[in-house]
């Protein structure tokens, strides 16, 4: 039986240690065993624990690591390096929430040693597993839009917007994803890397950026209302250009009103146009140019035959799932990670992170890498 | 620990064992024990058993009444009356899929013997349990459309919509939901009750119908090029008067291409009106009279905070887990079923089934009851 | 050059109005002359003639129809029949606005006044000129969707839903559409007259129908706050069997908050579906079965080359243009006024509505004609 | 009586002569007279004059512009400065279709003219008299949204995505929109002019940019199979700063299947959204942030009074109608233009549209002006 210690037991931890359970239900894999949960709110932890049935929780990273088969790190980016450092070391098998860490330097010793080390090692980039997603690469493999010439990928939430809403805190600190230091930038790394995941599994690698962060308040106050100087981007946009020759936008908000989770990402080739958006997962929108006649966008239901009848759509966390079954048989049956992102994907979009705040401050054009 | 027997390992019933092994992560509930699957085709059973974690299967019923807190029956329409009766006889709490039986009679004494055991009893009417069917739910009692006096629902799937399609088959015999001796009736209780059931959640019951129930193609082919005779309805539609005033339109189709799971509902009150398609379950469209200028259909994303944050939408699966979250709090703790279906509710229904089905053949309006 | 009097100048007046001047700017037509505008408001009148460029304006029905080759008659519908019969025995070509009367007398007269007088007469069922009913209609006559075997129509307003909004008056009378002696029904004749039309162009005569029209509120208050009795239906629906075997719901409602003039269409055939919203006049929803994985319903921007560049839509007035532009061509040229409405199809729409009328009084299935 | 020489009988020339006619019919103006009609190819200039009842034709320039009120310039880009000049110098009321100019140059110069003829002088940059685009205006003005600080606008037209396609000609030449010395630039002039303007019109002023323009397919055959080089651009995209604050995407493309004439618009607020989308001229959809449970966007249907009842929407066309109406009230009233786009506003699109080519070239962020 496979043992996965979680780290941390925020939402994304939830929702992979749910994946965990669910995955064996619908998939062709055994159930593995939630073995240590590790956080470093007691309380929190134990509730998480007992929810999700770890055998035991503890506060101690080593045990985590050492008790385990997998380890699955959903701690905030500036723990991706240090623990996943240990757990490659320790040979095991690596989840890795995204984006990969806060740097490229520490991406690159985590690819290394991933490399050494001749684990499974995958970087949870989980909308790649969406069927949605899944269609839409398999039209664009096949061709049937033809040669692809342009990518516009815009991750839009709101709930920043007010720049009068205190700022999360978790006892006296500000939440980590508003500190440099812990998130390693904002709306960048937290929504930007997701479209460029989504641009390099479909399109392919872009070769260099002309980027600006915006930081749109500087100053916000938290919840004792004492002001806070903002050092996170609060948006970004950037102009890319493929090594292909395809061009495109990719831009985040986290200033967006009513928009909730808007992952939305169009692709147009010279046959035909993809569209979609993650606040209707299921939904791929396709267009074929079939004559001037009956041509039009049409919106597929992606099925997946793993789970419900048509029609009885998915979720968001369906990508989670699907994401772990797939690295659990990869695990089990020694598979290669991909379609996962590999830890050189995931470096990949490191570079790219950097290229973009790299031409934000110079306000030319960067290369990648 | 409270033990459950689920009835029947199809998609219903694969739903309602996801549901109770993910409820207790989201919900305060005690993780309850999968004690007995039981079915009839052994492999399929075992299969389902071991995907769920079930203690064991067994093909024997009463094995599977016996040993169990909870028998949750997700057999076929004709077998929702004699393993329920015998549940409720033997003392256990019972969830049962709708719709209720297969007529009047079976309902009624279901309903009866469900008092007299004392038990907790539902009927699986889960759309009552979406986040945006809970939301439409408080803003109508809250009067925010204000006097509610017309409803309109379309619950349409379009599978048989080629009548060259042969008709799932199981063996050598045809699928129970196209013979009327086990699903009762087509489109009228597989669709048309999840409506029936909608309109009496959010608006009060049906006085009178007035229906057709129609079997577009009498004949259909089976898997070996057989012809066999259609005894159940493709598409059924039915106007409704309700006993608070309103008036409405019920019909569901299973012969309506491109539509796979559209449950769609339309409320209208004298100052604003909710809509909602099951195929964008997260989704609540609603209109508020608030002048001519910027007044307009909104859509929420109806938000479940014992989730994933906003805008991670959740799927159709997600009304099965918050329902049965419920039902194992009602039996945990001694509470209510409400606002799950009762089984005085599930016997509503099947008095307004009756209704559409007496008004088809007398061709004129028929009361419920 | 063909001289067109224009009898009424309220809404429809003005549309007609226009696509008299509009319509040989884009289509091979002469233009006409706009002769004589005719109502019995002078003020009102005399400005809609100095808008619109008539000739001369005149409070006399006689000299109107004397005057001119073509008799326009927008009037409300209680005055259809009187000065449509008067044009016809004049010797003039008609275009009359829908619904053709208040009752099947008056329609059947004036049908076989039309038949003996020889002239081009028309019923202003404009909806059949808009490019993407013409796509429909094409779609369907061409077999692209199949064998039809279901129809639904909704034909959404709200401007009646609150019962505290004074009805419309004009002087001391209230509004006409409001009146069963001026009008004939309510969302009946006013509405479903244009589904029970579409459904007749697109898929062929009804033969009966189960039917409920409702007054929803008896009493609304007048401007000066006076009560009055209302005598018109604010909702009706009814459902249908067609000749060819086809079933259906058509239904209209004037008090759905939120819907300004949703005429809402969906179309099943055994291969395909359609679906259209007058609110979006320029779109065709389109399903074709090609297979599980990328069907979907399809949006096409119906064009007309006619006008301008595909994407550069057309609004609803171009219903009332194009249709005009094909009346004036019939005329000049003399052929056949279909694809418009004749007022054969004109009577048979009467005869529907009159037996959605003699449904709701006897609670019964009814007959058409 | 106010009398109108259009210059030039495409597409815009049509939608220019209908709305000369049409005002009238619905805004308190009198009616001009469409004196001459000025062209070069005699024969498509005669039937134009003809459908758009011109007193006459000409092809010679100096006779459209000698005998008129106004000149109404709608020929193609490279001729908007010599004929126009010629117009201002004769003192001449000048209505320009849009972008302004081929350069910047050319541009200051009419601005400079305009202003020294002290006539009424207007760039027809139309999409501000949408009834949709007039009510964002307003909300924004008002402080609905807050303080706006994002823009993203993307024109998206198909037509070029085929490189097989041939290219539009005109006797032996190609097309003039695809020929520098003729169009100055591909989708930034021709698309991206109009997203310019409206960001102008609703946030204010851009002060610098970064972007690409792109040739993506370098050699396109024309009808003749011969191959021939591509001088402007298929799609761009610029990063823009505004002077108050805002950042914002602006890009367009003509490469986009499926896009027929989506100009997208969406606008973030410290307190709400706005979107629009041009292929949907009448809607605009608009968030208010008023707490988690009921905020979403609605979609408004614009209504102006002017036209028909609420929910009979107007299309396209109707923008020019309504800007041509209120060229004809300024000219007729001595008014000022505005709110349409004065040669001022005209020429701040131009001095963008320079920074964005000249941005292109240098790889680095470019100030405006």
């Amino acid at each position: 039986m496979i043992k996965v210690s979680v780290l941390g037991h925020g939402f994304i931890g939830k929702a992979h240690a749910h994946a965990y359970l669910t995955a064996p239900e619908f998939y062709d894999v055994q159930r593995p065993e939630l073995g240590v949960a590790y956080g470093r709110n007691e309380a929190a932890l134990a509730d998480f624990a007992r929810r999700f049935s770890f055998k035991r929780y503890s506060t101690k990273l080593d045990e985590a690591i050492r008790d385990s088969d997998i380890v699955d790190n959903c701690l905030p980016n500036h723990l991706h390096h240090g623990p996943t450092l240990e757990a490659l070391e320790s040979g095991k098998n690596v989840l890795l929430e995204k984006p990969m860490a806060v740097n490229v330097d520490q991406a690159e010793e985590l690819a290394k040693e991933a490399e050494k080390a001749g684990v499974k090692a995958a970087v949870g980039f989980n909308y790649r597993f969406l069927p949605a997603i899944s269609l839409a690469k398999k039209l664009i493999d096949e061709g049937r839009i033809g040669r692809v010439h342009e990518f516009r990928g815009a991750y839009l939430q709101g709930y920043l917007a007010d720049p009068n809403t205190p700022v999360a805190q978790s006892g006296t600190l500000i939440g980590w994803r508003q500190r440099k230091e812990t998130a390693g930038s904002g709306s960048l790394g937290d929504l930007g890397s997701h479209l460029i995941d989504m641009s390099h599994y479909l399109l392919g690698e872009i070769s260099e950026v002309s980027a600006q962060e915006q930081i749109l308040y500087p100053e916000r106050p938290t919840e004792t209302g004492e002001k806070i100087k903002i050092q996170v981007d609060d948006a970004f946009a950037s102009l890319v250009r493929f090594k292909g020759g395809a061009i495109g936008v990719i831009e985040a908000s986290r200033v967006a009103p009513g928009m909730k989770n808007q992952m939305r990402i169009e692709i147009h080739g010279n046959k035909g146009s993809i569209a979609f958006n993650l606040e209707r997962p299921s939904e791929l929108s396709v267009y074929f140019e079939e004559g001037a006649q009956t041509s039009g966008f049409r919106t597929i239901l992606a099925h997946d035959p793993h789970w419900w009848p048509p029609g009885h759509v998915l979720g968001w966390e369906h990508s989670v799932v699907i994401e772990i079954a797939h690295f659990l048989d990869a695990v089990e049956n020694d598979k290669p990670v991909s379609p996962m992102a590999t830890f050189q994907d995931g470096l990949y979009v490191q570079k790219v992170l950097d290229a973009v705040e790299r031409s934000s401050r110079s306000g030319k054009w960067e290369s990648v890498g």
